[in-house]
C-alpha cells in the first residue's frame, strides 16, 4: 500500500540558483534546519552580492555566481575572501557533484540553467514560474527525454503533486487550483481604478516578493499557475479550474475520475513546499513550519472566481489555451506593466489594458523554438515599454 | 512519481457477505454499474431471504448462505428455484474462485469469515466495524502473516487510506478523523435526557442503518472508528484525533511529520468508498456517485468535540487505550443499549450509563484469544441485559 524508501545516508548536494531572493533564502532556512541532509555545492544570485557573500561564508559552496556586480564578486574570490570558484548557472546545474538543482531564479533567467540541469538528467526543484509559462512544452519534453524529474516548489503545485503521489495519471479528472483572491477580491470594480501600489502589496495571507504580490492582486499569477500545472501534470487547461479560497489553507485539490477529491492543507508557509521538493520521496520532520490546527481554523470557504472582475486571469487562461509564444508574451507584458505600476507610472487597471494590447498585437508562433520564445519575449517587452511611454 | 497498473482484464470475483444490508446493497449497485469488472461468486445474508433470492436471480452466484430462514433457502435450492449451492460464510471467504471478500456483515458475525478469508491470503474489503474493534490485534496480525490486504470501506477509513497512498508509513504524524457530530451536536446537555429514538435517527448527512445512526448521535461510533483506524493504519490511538465537521464533505485527514496535511473529500455517498475498495489500485470512472462542486459548498467547518457532551466517545477512546477485551465489551454493551433505546425501554442518556457500568464491571483480559474475546462479548451482553431488566 505504501512505498518504502531507504534512509538517505549521504547528504544531498544542492545547486541553488537564485539564493538571495525570497525562495532562495527560505531554501537555505530549510537546509539550515536539516543540516545532515544537505550540502550546498553552488550558490547563484541576481544582484544582492552582499547577502551572497554571507551565504557563501555560512554554506561553503564550491561554486558561486552573480548576474550583476560580477567584478566585485570575482574580486572577492581572487582576494581569497570567498573560497569558491566562479561558474555560470548552466555549469552549476550540470555540475557532476550536484544531485538536485533548485531553480529559484526569476523571469527568463532560469530558462537556460533549467535546460542544462534537465539535459544532465538531474532532478530539479522548480520555483521559477516563467520557465514553464514561457517554454513548458520544450522543458517537459526534454525532461521526459532525459529522465529528469521536475518537482514543483509553488505551494499550489506542491499540493497537487502531493495529492498525486500513489495515483495513476489517467485517474486524474480535474485539478482545482486555489486562489486567495488577493486584497481586491471583494472590491467593487469601479474602485479598482483607484487602487495604489501600496494597497496591492498587502496580500492577506502570504509574505512574498513585490512582483508576485501584485500578480496575486490581479489574479494573473493564478492564470500563470494554471499554465504551469498543465505542463507539470500533463493535464489540459480545460480540466484545470481556479477556485477562490480566501484562507490560503487548502493549497489545491485534485478530483479523480471516481469522484474522490484529495486536498493538501497547511498554514501558508513556503518552507513546506520547498522542503517537500528537497526531501522527496521522504518527508522529514518539519522543525520550521508552524502546524495547522484544523480545529481552530473554524471554517474554510470556496467560491468561483469572477472573470469580469479579474480580466488578467481571463487573459492568462486564453493565452494558455492559444499556446505557442502567447504565454511568454503575456508574462513579459505583465512584468513591464507591474514594474511601472509599482513605480507609480501606471494605474492598477492599466496592467490588464497593457497586457491585453500586447497580446492582441502579437503574431503568435506555434511549436516555437527556444530562440523564437526569447524573441517573442523581447518583442513583448519592447512593445509594452513603448505603450507605457506613450501614456506617461 | 505515480504508479502504473495493468488494466484489469478478467472480472474480479467477489464473495459478498452481508449482501442484503445497507452496505451489501450498495456494493451490488457498484457491481451493477461496472458489469465488466466484477463477478459475484458468493452471496450471504442475515435474514432477508426474499431479497437474497432476488439478488441470486440477478447475479447468479455459485454459493449462497443465510443466517436465519435456512430451511427456506435450502428448500429453494433443492427445488431448483435458486441454482446455487449452500455454503457457510467461512467457506465462501476461503473459496479458491474468490478474488476479493467483501465483509459487509454486522456485529460479531463477520469475525470468523474475515479470519477465514485472511488465512486464505485473500484481500478483504472490510465494512464490518466490530471485526477490528473486537479483535483488531488478532485480525491484523493474521493479515500480516498471510499477506492479506484489508481495504477499508467506511468513508472515514477510506479517506485515510486514500491519503496514505504513495506515502511512507513512518511519515504519518496524526490521523484526524472527522465526525458530523450527529443530530445532537449543538443541543444543551440537559435536553439530551429527553431525546427520542425518532430524533436520534435523523442523521444530518448520511442515510444509514438504525444502529449506526444512533451510534452517530452518541458519537460512540466515532470512538469505534478511532479503534478501527488504530489497527488498519498501525497508528497508536494517542495520535488519532476526532474533529467535528458538520458538513460530512471532508471524510478525514492525515497529518504528516513535515506538517503537510492531506484530506479526502466527496459528497457523502457510501458507494464511493465501496468502489474504491473494490477497484483498488485503480480508480474507475464513477457513474453512480454525484460529483462534489467545491465552489458551491460555500464553507467547511471544523471544531473540537466536547467529550463532556458525548461521554460515549470518551468511554470508547478509554476502552481503546485499555485494549484487550475492553473494546469488545464496550461494543457489546452498546449493541444491547441501542436496541433497548430504539425499543423505547431506555432513555438516550441511559446508553452511556449502561456502557459505563458494563465496562467498569468487566475484568479485562489482555492479549486475549478469539475465544476469550467472544466470552467477554457474551458476558457483556448478559450483564447489559440484566441491567436493562433491572430498570424496566
Amino acid at each position: 500500500m505504501m512505498k518504502k524508501h531507504p534512509k538517505i545516508s549521504a547528504p544531498l548536494r544542492l545547486a541553488l540558483l537564485g539564493s538571495t531572493g525570497s525562495i532562495g533564502r527560505q531554501t537555505l532556512e530549510v537546509v539550515r534546519s536539516l543540516p545532515e541532509q544537505f550540502e550546498v555545492v553552488a550558490l547563484a544570485a541576481g544582484r544582492n552580492v552582499t547577502l551572497l557573500e554571507e551565504q557563501a561564508r555560512e554554506f561553503h559552496p564550491r561554486l558561486v555566481y552573480t548576474e550583476r556586480e560580477r567584478d566585485y564578486l570575482q574580486g572577492r574570490i581572487k582576494s581569497g575572501a570567498i573560497s569558491a570558484a566562479w561558474a555560470e548557472m548552466e555549469e552549476m546545474a550540470a555540475y557532476p557533484q550536484v544531485d538536485l538543482v533548485v531553480v529559484a531564479t526569476v523571469g527568463a533567467a532560469g530558462l537556460e540553467p533549467t535546460l542544462a540541469g534537465i539535459r544532465a538528467g538531474k532532478p530539479l526543484a522548480l520555483a521559477n514560474k516563467e520557465v514553464l509559462v514561457m517554454a513548458g512544452e520544450i522543458i517537459t519534453g526534454e525532461a521526459r527525454k532525459h529522465g529528469a524529474q521536475i518537482r514543483p516548489v509553488d505551494s499550489e503545485h506542491s499540493a497537487i503533486w502531493q495529492c498525486l503521489w500513489g495515483e495513476e495519471p489517467e485517474a486524474v479528472e480535474r485539478i482545482l487550483l486555489t486562489a486567495s483572491g488577493g486584497p481586491f477580491w471583494a472590491l467593487p470594480r469601479e474602485e479598482l481604478s483607484r487602487v495604489t501600489a501600496e494597497e496591492a502589496l498587502r496580500h492577506p495571507n502570504w509574505q512574498m516578493g513585490r512582483k508576485i504580490t501584485v500578480d496575486s492582486a490581479t489574479l494573473l499569477n493564478k492564470g500563470l499557475e494554471c499554465i504551469e500545472a498543465q505542463w507539470l501534470f500533463d493535464v489540459p487547461l480545460e480540466r484545470i479550474e481556479v477556485v477562490i479560497h480566501r484562507e490560503s489553507i487548502v493549497h489545491s485539490l485534485v478530483e479523480f475520475r471516481d469522484g474522490s477529491i484529495k486536498a493538501q492543507l497547511s498554514l501558508p508557509d513556503m518552507r513546506l513546499p520547498i522542503q517537500c521538493a528537497l526531501t522527496y520521496p521522504r518527508r522529514e520532520a518539519g522543525k520550521l513550519v508552524p502546524r495547522l490546527d484544523i480545529k481552530r481554523i473554524g471554517s474554510l470557504s470556496f467560491a468561483a472566481p469572477d472573470l469580469a472582475q479579474f480580466p488578467c486571469l481571463k487573459m492568462a487562461l486564453q493565452a494558455g489555451r492559444k499556446g505557442g509564444t502567447f504565454p511568454a508574451v503575456l508574462a513579459a507584458a505583465d512584468e513591464v506593466a507591474v514594474k511601472h505600476f509599482l513605480a507609480g507610472h501606471l494605474a492598477f487597471l492599466d496592467i490588464a489594458r497593457l497586457i491585453g494590447d500586447t497580446v492582441n498585437a502579437h503574431n503568435g508562433v506555434y511549436k516555437p523554438s527556444l530562440d523564437e520564445i526569447l524573441a517573442a519575449d523581447a518583442w513583448a517587452r519592447s512593445f509594452a515599454r513603448e505603450w507605457v511611454m506613450a501614456r506617461t
